[in-house]
């Protein structure tokens, strides 16, 4: 029979970032009934009893109405072939004008297959040439990073410090990069609850960010999928609202809309000059890669989206805000299981310790040994609590001691009893 | 205002291929009344009126007894995220197995966001190794060459003849390769009624294909997009179906279910070997790249096409049956208009010509002048009718004189009026 050689197979399938998803995937479906403080999945409050119907037939009413093009038409929208760049464009940047006071053209974005896509497109368009590369917040959500391995292009490490991306070390990549002669073309950063550290970044860190950005011309890929966890009295303005030039804006409705629909989007409103180029925005060839992945998102899926935006008064901010609030109680909830549990006498033992993020759906643990593949499987076969080990998320062996716990999937109870298990773990190491 | 320069864009945005799609699209734009022959669109007639509710019912109906999930699981199933590989794997592998006389593992099926995110992935999982070619038909479908280009896979054609691919010619791309020190890693081939040629290989050309595959040790990638339309009675094996570890099998339900759900398929089941390989088959492999592209084909439009499948007896071949006539009785009637409207007196003018396909969306009409740019402004400007200029599917400047008539999107009396209206513009320019 005829086969294929591994080492022959494009190299990113033998990057770890693959193999540990992998892993991790496997471990769930092997104990099922553990508590999974492992995915950064949805709450089943939001998605037990949701139907779809109503949002569609509010989008059908939009497009046949407010965009004029008759019942049958907009209808019609739902099931054929439609525009690489989307169907609810105008919805999109609407909504996300209206949330942060910017003033985003329906041209500037791109409608995507989750995020996931937006930032595969994203990357190949900015990357391409040699000697470029991409730096990376580390640890660092796996995604960006996968998309970087398909694609081959080369990453620079940054650390993601205590008040998120250190700039520092941002600056000094650009200028290594400059003394081998490369440049750094780009830098992924998620200012706000970044997936895994939970980490946030200050006005006055986004501001010098942004400067940086200028001083050493680079594009910033700003990862928005947690932001909407913030409070609205603690919202802080997403990088492309105070630079919607140098920001390409990524983010996503799985957390704020349903995730079975599978939309992301993507901001870019960089104009592109060139000797041939008519004048076009980095949305527009976006666009034209997207017809070379998926031709289009489903429109169906778009309409589903575009009617929970419309439902919410045309506001992200709106859409979200009861899960926002859910996922804060959780957050809530985890840390002071962590109190109650690890910290019985006021603090935790000797060598324990754990952040305490504002938002976002991630809460680290720093342990005095090893958060290893050992421990996770002890984990779940003796005391069924299921982590996310935090090596699994750097780029470089660091992460060694530290677990993560993701709040998002569980309810009060689970997040109780899953923190007490864990807790009985910790203990029985000491 | 910052802007980015479009020469250090990524290349694939500067390559023809995707600069005649934008430009398709923009003269169909700008002429909406025009009677369009360019599309591969689905008619009408199957979207006007679709409902997605009872296929999603269906679905769940099948989740929930058939699998035994029950139907709180099943519903959840459709909102929440899901595997890369897919959540209606089993319904594909026993339909295609049961239309084929085939015996398909589901481990063997990626679902994919349509056609074109499963030829992006298996390019991706296939083209390792600098000196690896893929060869294609020329003239050639602009998806799976704008997916090398994005991916910097190296192009090989290879001219598809009137019986479809040119074998003694790919025989000699591949010893070319081998002198050169490269190798002809995998071909792109439609063998039924391809894009945009319509040309079928007959049985034996298929088994010589095969034959050719495993001495010149290439992977086939089969493009089944049209396979549908042949007539039940007249129905050639696909080459997955001769050797599915070969072959490599792409298929869409955009053309057999509904476009705007946005699912194809592939079928990959070549075992992968090597040192540090687990038991694995390439399927696997995409599923993992998936996880990197789009994470997952949204479960909600999954549901809708496996409910469709399941409501058509598990058989891709009954969910198409409808379609398969429609579209066949469509070709007929281009074939029947060019002939009382383009040979008046039993025979076409000197120079005019046009092929005569027993199945797919596209009949080929050659002229004895340009079918350029200009012809095509000219036509859906004073005589309303829109085409395709075959030229924009050669990847070396062949085709001048040949326009592509697609007869998917349109009824009977706009196939008359329009052939009618194309004719008044060939007899002008005699």
């Amino acid at each position: 029979v005829f086969s294929l050689r591994l080492e022959e197979l494009h190299g990113s399938l033998a990057d770890p970032v693959l193999g540990s998803i992998g892993f991790l995937n496997e471990i769930m479906s092997r104990y099922p009934n553990a508590i999974p403080f492992a995915p950064g999945a949805p709450n089943r409050t939001f998605v037990d009893g949701f139907n779809p119907m109503p949002y569609i037939e509010r989008f059908v009413r939009y497009a046949a109405t407010t965009r004029g093009m008759g019942e049958d038409a907009a209808r019609r929208l739902l099931y054929e072939y439609g525009p690489s760049r989307g169907v609810i464009n105008d919805i999109i940047a609407t909504a996300w004008s209206r949330d942060h006071a910017a003033d985003i053209a329906p041209d500037a974005v791109v409608v995507t297959v989750g995020a996931q896509e937006a930032m595969l497109l994203t990357l190949r368009a900015l990357f391409g040439r040699s000697g470029d590369q991409l730096a990376v917040s580390n640890p660092c959500f796996p995604g960006i990073v996968g998309a970087a391995r398909l694609l081959g292009v080369d990453i620079a490490t940054v650390d993601d410090g205590p008040d998120g991306l250190d700039l520092d070390q941002l600056r000094g990549a650009c200028q290594l990069a400059r003394n081998e002669g490369l440049r750094v073309r780009a830098c992924y950063v998620a200012p706000d609850f970044a997936n895994p550290t939970g980490t946030r970044m200050s006005v006055a860190a986004r501001e010098e960010l942004l400067a940086l950005a200028v001083e050493a011309d680079l594009v910033l890929l700003e990862d928005n999928a947690y932001g909407f966890t913030a409070a609205t009295s603690d919202e802080l303005p997403p990088l492309a609202a105070m630079d919607q030039h140098r920001v390409a804006h990524i983010s996503t409705f799985a957390k704020i809309g349903v995730a079975g629909a599978r939309v992301g989007f993507v901001i870019a409103a960089q104009p592109v000059c060139g000797e041939q180029a008519t004048a076009s925005v980095l949305a527009d060839h976006l666009a034209a890669l997207k017809s070379m992945v998926t031709v289009n998102t489903s429109p169906l899926c778009q309409a589903v989206i575009g009617g929970m935006v419309l439902a919410h008064g045309t506001s992200l901010r709106e859409l979200g805000a009861a899960k926002s609030k859910l996922y804060r109680e959780n957050l809530r909830l985890v840390l002071e299981a962590l109190d109650r549990h690890l910290a019985r006498d006021g603090r935790p033992p000797q060598g324990v310790n754990w952040d305490r993020p504002e938002g976002g759906f991630f809460v680290r643990v720093y342990l005095p040994f090893a958060a290893d593949a050992a421990l996770l499987e002890e984990s779940a076969s003796r005391y069924g609590v299921l982590w996310t080990p935090m090596s699994t998320f750097y780029l470089d062996g660091g992460g060694t001691n530290v677990l993560r716990l993701s709040c998002s999937y569980l309810d009060a109870e689970q997040i109780d009893t899953g923190v007490a298990r864990l807790a009985e773990l910790v203990r029985s190491r000491l």
